[in-house]
């Protein structure tokens, strides 16, 4: 495929319509992540994280632009579950990222809501692979919100940073939400505002915490010095101060994940959730050419009517699936 | 079943112990839920939604009293996405709720992530399913975080309160996570603090700009006295300030929905959305006895050596489906 061969070698008017193709779905989008694929798995993909008003997308931009001063390549995926209306990014990252416009080590694509669940999480790992396959050593994938999104996002990065900002009682609500637990790097941003040095007393607190062996039960005698222990960072995202920091705690999780066999551990977990999840909407697309979507209407008009629940009507559904 | 009977004529014991059972998805909870499920479709299903620190634990608490000083029942479910460590909430409910304690005409329950998202989205729907049958008037659930999950939560729902707080920059981050888009009634809550007809106004605005007509397309000529207008409205949670106003809004938005036949549409699509997920869980789970799993990991480990792309892999496995 043309598009394939000239991103490869470093096309970006390529690179971008690849990206909107693959993104799109459409018919040639597998045809493409195929011939893609052998050149992937090279790439550092790191999520960041954390609830709205943290000032990730500001740590994003700093990362990005602390990167390309090592001469690093960098890949932007804004993951933003947004908008039927726009369809789109609403705060514009080119505007957000301006001071890296025209430098051709960095691409940055804002990811539109896909309307559902799986569809986000389907086109977001499919753009981070492409923006591996040509070359970009290190992927950032940026999570607006709180919540399942963001253990989703875990999945596919190598490396997670939780961004956290003191004040918001955030420590508690993003230990409520999950998010402490997917940390592989925790940075308490908006350093200078009051409440900081305590933000950050108390996540060392939950850390501890979760480092030790859960009641009744144990961790499988892991060596105690094989075990990444997030560390806990500080930064004023807005003049880049922590930045340099951030940056070397992500490359030790690299190093770490390397050497002690994890990067391929977690490799093949993401690769076993991918696999399910294409192969059941594979599955439900063949069935639904076979049965067609009227009767797939009869049966929603009869669960509406509370003649059959949901459960009965796809054991019905999938026991005739095999009749001609 | 025993347990069904039980619950459906009031025994709370039996109804917790049928909430665990249709949550932990086990072989019973089909047949209890086939049983249930003709006895649903009575409540009302209200969704309360917003970012982390927005005080909407504090608003439901208010809103389940205030509900039960009108004498009508009401089931919360607070769905948790929290943690592989503890397997459930945190902040426990049953504290928060103190004040609910004892009073057989509420139930509350915590939901902790099933892991996937997709299992989070079915348990939650099936245990408000179960407290629907059981014939509570009003079931609110609320959502931690802001993302994807409230979108899924969004389609539980009849109606979707989503909760905002002053000064932290949340009426554009909730824009930015698409909250506003799937709000039926909006809350600035904490209306005491600094900022909040700032936050209001601003609410206004992007409603006002939401009901415009989209650039370059239509709306399918709906007449404009038959749309629902989010109301914006004040509260101060923490002593109740504004909540039977909430409470009004949430009554009036389930009588336009009947009157204007959109309770229908929104149940038939939510219904759909449930077809084709259970379908889909049903399928794969199909496809796995017939073909094992040995050879789902043989597949993984193929495509983590870059033998071969997931998009081929799935083609390859669904397509071998039917061989004995």
């Amino acid at each position: 495929m043309e598009l394939v061969t000239k991103a490869l070698v470093g096309n970006r008017y390529a690179l971008a319509r690849l990206i909107s193709l693959v993104e799109d779905n459409g018919a040639d989008a597998r045809a493409a992540l195929a011939t893609l694929y052998p050149h992937t798995g090279q790439a550092h993909i790191v999520g960041v994280t954390g609830a709205p008003g943290t000032g990730k997308s500001t740590l994003v931009n700093e990362l990005a632009k602390a990167l390309r001063a090592q001469g690093t390549t960098v890949g932007v995926v804004a993951v933003d579950p947004s908008s039927p209306f726009t369809g789109g990014a609403l705060l514009g990252d080119r505007v957000r990222m301006r001071d890296l416009a025209g430098d051709p080590g960095v691409f940055i694509r804002s990811m539109a809501s896909r309307g559902s669940l799986g569809g986000l999480a389907r086109a977001t790992s499919d753009v981070v692979r492409v923006l591996d396959a040509v070359g970009f050593t290190v992927v950032l994938v940026e999570t607006v919100g709180a919540g399942q999104a963001e253990v989703d996002v875990a999945r596919i990065a190598h490396t997670t940073v939780v961004v956290e900002a003191p004040g918001r009682g955030d420590e508690v609500q993003a230990l409520k939400a999950g998010l402490l637990e997917i940390a592989d790097v925790l940075v308490v941003n908006k350093a200078d505002q009051p409440g900081a040095a305590q933000a950050a007393r108390m996540l060392e607190m939950v850390i501890n915490q979760n480092a030790l062996p859960p009641v009744g039960g144990d961790r499988g005698g892991e060596a105690s010095d094989n075990v990444w222990r997030p560390p806990i960072l500080k930064t004023i995202a807005l003049d880049g101060t922590g930045v340099p920091e951030v940056l070397e705690a992500v490359a030790a999780h690299r190093d770490y994940l390397r050497t002690s066999g994890t990067w391929a551990e977690r490799e093949q977990a993401r690769i076993e959730t991918e696999l399910r999840n294409v192969l059941q909407q594979e599955l439900l697309d063949r069935l639904l050419a076979r049965v067609g979507e009227e009767q797939i209407q009869a049966w929603v008009e009869r669960i509406a009517a509370r003649e059959v629940d949901v459960y009965t009507a796809v054991e019905a559904i999938s026991s005739t699936e095999k009749r001609p």
